[in-house]
């Protein structure tokens, strides 16, 4: 517990309203999208960078550690306090201080929610690429921190791709920008890079400069079924190989098509082993011969069915099982668990059967999305929270499913990050000397281990 | 000098012809690309990553820092060896180790030269992007160390934009890889993009995947001649502001279009201020209108012609002023200093003009060839080293040229580096607190200092 002096301080620097310590503040900022709770001792709502420096400096002088907190839908726990602590949360630093056509740039606050930004960009015909399934509830500073990815990121890059430089308050309680303002090529070690993804575990950052880009002139979407993942696996290597890079390549397979199907009878066919949405944008005299190539690769890999939407109407038909995929499971079983495995695309053919496997031998329930372009796949496991063998069986799984990930060259996590559920298995990922590397570069940015202690690495 | 028993220690490590201790390859070895001179005691030439490690732990035993090498194109310094050190040569670690066009990566050791991997890979229709000037002579290991650019890198990015993952072996001698293979989404502190531009300051890298892509159906090239600088420069910012990315955006100014006139009669107008070679890529229903858009913008722009070509014979006429740009100005002056500065491209027209003042202020002869796309410009400042005045003009108008764009909120080194000629600027551009995390980082990686010492930053 804080105690008054402190917390009379902390009010001093940000404001009466902006620190909460009451237990109802408490809980409603102790949990995030992994629905653990963590514990804390307050919450801190900066507005402004100066704010943000005065609360890391005093509570550094204090010993207070300090858990930076988004919109809180982090699925691996990242944003989970940890005891002692004082969560930081970003929300009410939310301005979108400038859009730059002419450079395309555009510098935000880390409170900024996704969607916002797309809102707002489209206006002018822009928008920023990177669109996790959380957008319209997750912050960029989430999103940095995860450095989020999305369907659209397999061919435009995930968070880390697009942010050419960031405002950050470091441990010490200085503030630097790294990175450019509208390039990305600085020279020097490139400082943007390592804070991106990471965490909140090395500086808290305050201003990005994110690349915006025009909004393609066309874009052309198309529903395939296949009889089985496999038939549909095929397809995403060929598609690939004939030198066509969609903007999305997303699979869902018969579970999903079936819970989708219950949920809101989206019409896809409840025996199909597998779908795939598949969206090509560009000029529009590119796309026709792109549509016609995916068609005949289709065929080929045996499509029971292949739709090219010819309406708006006709794109969100085919986009609604996707968009509801992860909240249909709940009329199968009330919880699942995100896995967020990557492995390269020739392996994920053998990925899928990997996951066939997993079901079979520990006996759980798996229905799997996929942005099957970057070969990330997120095999839901369902599971009740309030049955111990299920949620044994839950973690069990989940661990034979990273071991399966790095064995064909993968890695644990592409775009959800390692919070603490899968900090123990990152050593298994890069490796004692890696690991080394790791915490030498957090104790160089933060020696006292105060900002997000206890997240991706133990000191 | 070194002793006969480490002499035989080294040999004995990479073989007897692989080692060179002769005051005629000291010599050969003791040079880059800026003409300066540096001493060294000895040069090896491994041919595998054990071999370097055995290499990396003997040196630190013997407390003798090494300098990484490929073919020495670098021009700010980056591979001048430092008194005592052991120059390493990566040229005999060239193997170009796996095409793998199902994953769109190629794996490859360090002393490959850009374009023998340019040269294999089209032979199966695909392409690795960047492209630095130097790539018939440069070295992938310099490539990296350097993060080069090139005319292709507006539309497609730098080095740092292309690699998925690299082995890299650390000053403590272990080896690790970093990235991916075949994907760039990894969790933890993204290690792939501080070691790529860190000039071999904190590991050396053996082994680089790197992300190739099919080469793009068709593409249109294009020259507009301009009555000024200004002209293209507006010409620039308008063709972006239309939504179009050319592959390429390559600007001559009057200087270097009559040094090219008198070198090799590329048949460019010696009364133009300005040229623009623009290329767009991609597929071919999608260029007509990029083509057609951009002599619009020209011509409002006051072009002076446009020439758009229509065969590969043209596509070559309008590159050949450019290929010969650097070697040209020779006809001037015996010596040139490459400056590299990038500003926003909002404030492009404006380094054009302070280009023009520096000449003036400073009595020197500049030539400026520009990647106008990204705001990287190569002011050429032409001089006689024979001569004093001169260099000293020299040296105080490429500080000038620093200062001018940091003011522009631009960077002093877009693709060449900062090597040893530009560290005395790097504290401008990224203040004290900057500089600090930069010693942090390096001494986290290399506590000894034994990598490359005393290029980017003094510890």
């Amino acid at each position: 517990m804080l105690s008054q002096s402190v917390i009379t301080k902390l009010k001093s620097i940000c404001g009466e309203k902006d620190v909460i310590t009451s237990k109802i503040g408490m809980y409603a900022y102790g949990y995030d999208g992994t629905m653990l709770e963590g514990s804390h001792v307050g919450i801190v709502f900066p507005e402004s960078t100066q704010e943000v420096v005065d609360l890391v400096n005093f509570c550094r002088e204090q010993g207070i550690a300090i858990v930076p907190r988004g919109a809180g839908t982090n699925v691996s726990g990242g944003t989970l306090p940890s005891d002692g602590s004082i969560v930081m949360n970003f929300a009410r630093m939310k301005k979108l201080l400038e859009i730059d056509l002419e450079n395309y740039v555009a510098i935000v606050e880390p409170g900024v929610v996704n969607w916002d930004i797309q809102e707002t960009l489209a206006k002018y015909g822009y928008y920023y690429p990177p669109d996790p399934a959380s957008w319209k509830a997750s912050t960029l500073g989430g999103n940095l921190g995860e450095s989020s990815g999305g369907p659209k990121c397999f061919k435009y890059g995930v968070t880390r791709d697009f942010i050419y430089g960031l405002e950050v308050v470091l441990p010490t309680g200085k503030v630097i920008w790294v990175g450019g303002r509208d390039f990305s090529s600085e020279p020097m070690y490139d400082l943007t890079r390592i804070l991106v993804g990471s965490e909140g575990t090395i500086g808290f950052i305050t201003k990005a400069a994110i690349r915006i880009q025009p909004i393609p002139e066309a874009k052309r979407t198309m529903l395939a079924i296949f009889n089985t993942p496999e038939d549909a696996s095929q397809a995403v290597a060929d598609i690939v190989s004939a030198g066509i890079i969609p903007t999305t390549l997303e699979m869902m397979d018969n579970l999903i098509i079936n819970t989708t199907e219950d949920h809101c009878g989206a019409g896809n066919p409840r025996d199909a082993g597998a779908l795939l949405i598949i969206e090509v944008d560009g000029h529009p005299g590119d796309l026709e011969a792109q549509v016609e190539t995916i068609g005949e690769v289709a065929k080929k890999a045996n499509s029971k069915d292949f739709k090219v939407a010819t309406s708006a109407a006709e794109v969100d038909k085919i986009w609604l099982a996707r968009r509801v995929a992860f909240g249909s499971v709940a009329r199968v079983k009330p919880n699942y668990g995100v896995n967020d495995i990557t492995v390269p695309r020739s392996n994920f053919p053998k990925a899928i059967a990997a996951i066939e496997k997993v079901k079979k031998d520990f006996g759980v329930t798996i229905g799997t999305v996929a942005h099957a372009g970057d070969g990330n796949l997120h095999p839901l496991i369902l599971f009740d929270q309030r049955n111990k063998d299920e949620v044994d069986s839950l973690h069990a799984a989940e661990m034979e499913l990273c071991r399966i990930a790095i064995d064909l060259e993968g890695t644990i996590s592409g775009e959800h990050g390692i919070g603490i559920l899968k900090k123990a298995l990152l050593p298994k990922e890069f490796g004692p000397v890696g690991m080394d590397v790791f915490k030498k570069v957090k104790r160089s940015f933060d020696p006292q281990n105060q900002f997000n202690p206890g997240k991706l690495i133990d000191l």
